[in-house]
């Protein structure tokens, strides 16, 4: 692994910087774009606590950092952002062999392919829980206090990456996630892919799963809007709900009149999941 | 002129909603679109107040609503915001005859054309002046008190549409307006083309210029990031500090250390503004 990367652009931001780099990643085998946040606080050894977003479908690394407006609470709490791409990119990487949107570029899925020919590329998994932080905590004035979040699959992913890895995170929410891959459409045919037909292996990568035999009860924060078009078919937030009821796991889950799955939406209460990660992550 | 607008979406946001609507537009001679963020204030005879927006080169009625962060404000203080489309729309309207896109479609610069083949459909100022107003204040629980405000293209927009219109608008702010048309390369290929080369007809249309002579003093708040690449042989602050120090209009001309000409700029200090506009427009 190297830790060299280099500076796209550079935009002030609430008193802070909102940056963009690339570097190589020797997990995914190509080139990687991220953005990151350094709120006013983010001086040489500040040792500032780190979230994590993860975006959705068809997005990079910039839609949230454009139009979820978390710039002004990271500033105010002292919270470095950073937000990874969604897939592995560039000519060498297999998209979608009939070209659509959830799958493959745009849609790694936030998990570890074991099937030809995705997994030479297709690990996100790996990327944002150890390469990314690695690269972060070695260019960066931060600790290793993280937090993760993310929205639709990549609230599956923040919830994922947390579940799978104890101890790595210290908070974890998500908007609108999709809960239970093995149980809907985009999850199925992601899993399918990258991991083969055998639906055991995909129990290690179905939030609703790995919930059940969590050996650590992290306190979730969940937002859904219940007008959102994927709500009853892909997101299913009661299967979580159901989940973390058998076990007990800390779970707010919070069904918020009128929204959609927009990042009007996400804006909306993205004060509420910094504040959340906040409680966890600083002082 | 007709009152009629149909419904594009509606998103909820922050409590109220972020709606697009499309309309025919008898000024421009074309259908329109814009964009509204209705607070949750907007009740039935609420009687709000509108702050009226105004986007740069290249820009929609898109850009401001999901860049800027404005709703959280807006949602707080009580106050409609509306922002229309840069330039006429369509494919009866002409655009840069050489494809650039500092002229033309989303190019408009809120001014009124008198000359061929411009003077058809670019009539933005009495868009955004009057027919706009009248539709928002037949269709939506406003009331008459308005301010106006823009970035770039759109800060040279709002501080003439304020200028030439004495008693139409309560409130005025601008980020990093063209403040000075006639005297840059953006502005006088605009009013070139839309006025012709008589450059006493400029004057009309430049705001540096209509405040020597402007008859009502409406406080001014301007910001402006001081690595903007577009400061010193576009935008001009100068020549608005130097036009209203000579008259003493009372503008509060801010430049803001290390921030550019994008919406992280602009998100940086919205809430100023609403705030500046909401002293003049609530209670």
């Amino acid at each position: 692994m190297t830790d060299s990367i280099e500076l796209i652009s550079s935009q002030k931001s609430f008193g802070g910087w909102h940056q963009r780099y690339r570097h190589r990643s020797e997990t995914l085998g190509c080139d990687m774009a991220f953005a990151v946040y350094l709120p006013p606080q983010a001086e040489p050894e500040a040792g500032l606590p780190v979230l994590y977003w993860l975006s959705g479908l068809t997005c990079t690394d910039e839609n949230f950092m454009q139009k979820a407006g978390a710039q002004r609470m990271a500033a105010e709490l002292g919270i470095v952002i950073v937000a990874p791409d969604t897939s592995p990119r560039g000519p060498e990487v297999p998209g979608d062999p009939d070209g659509a949107w959830d799958f493959g570029l745009g849609a790694g899925f936030y998990v570890n392919a074991t099937q030809e020919p995705w997994a030479r590329h297709y690990r996100m998994h790996d990327y944002v829980v150890q390469e990314l932080p690695a690269l972060i905590e070695a260019n960066f004035p931060v600790s290793q206090k993280r937090g993760i979040s993310g929205h639709s699959m990549g609230g599956h992913g923040a919830l994922i990456c947390a579940l799978r890895n104890p101890g790595r995170y210290l908070s974890l929410s998500a908007f609108a996630p999709i809960t239970h891959p093995s149980d809907c459409p985009w999850g199925q045919k992601a899993l399918g892919r990258f991991l083969g037909e055998d639906v055991a292996a995909w129990r290690e990568w179905d939030a609703a799963e790995l919930l059940a035999n969590a050996s650590e009860r992290l306190p979730i924060l969940v937002d859904q809007g219940d007008r959102d078009d994927f709500l009853s078919v892909q997101l299913k937030p009661e299967a979580l709900r159901e989940a973390a009821a058998v076990v007990g796991h800390p779970l707010e889950l919070r069904l918020q009149p009128g929204y959609d799955h927009s990042y009007y939406f996400i804006a909306s209460f993205i004060e509420d999941h910094l504040r959340h990660h906040a409680a966890a992550l600083c002082g």
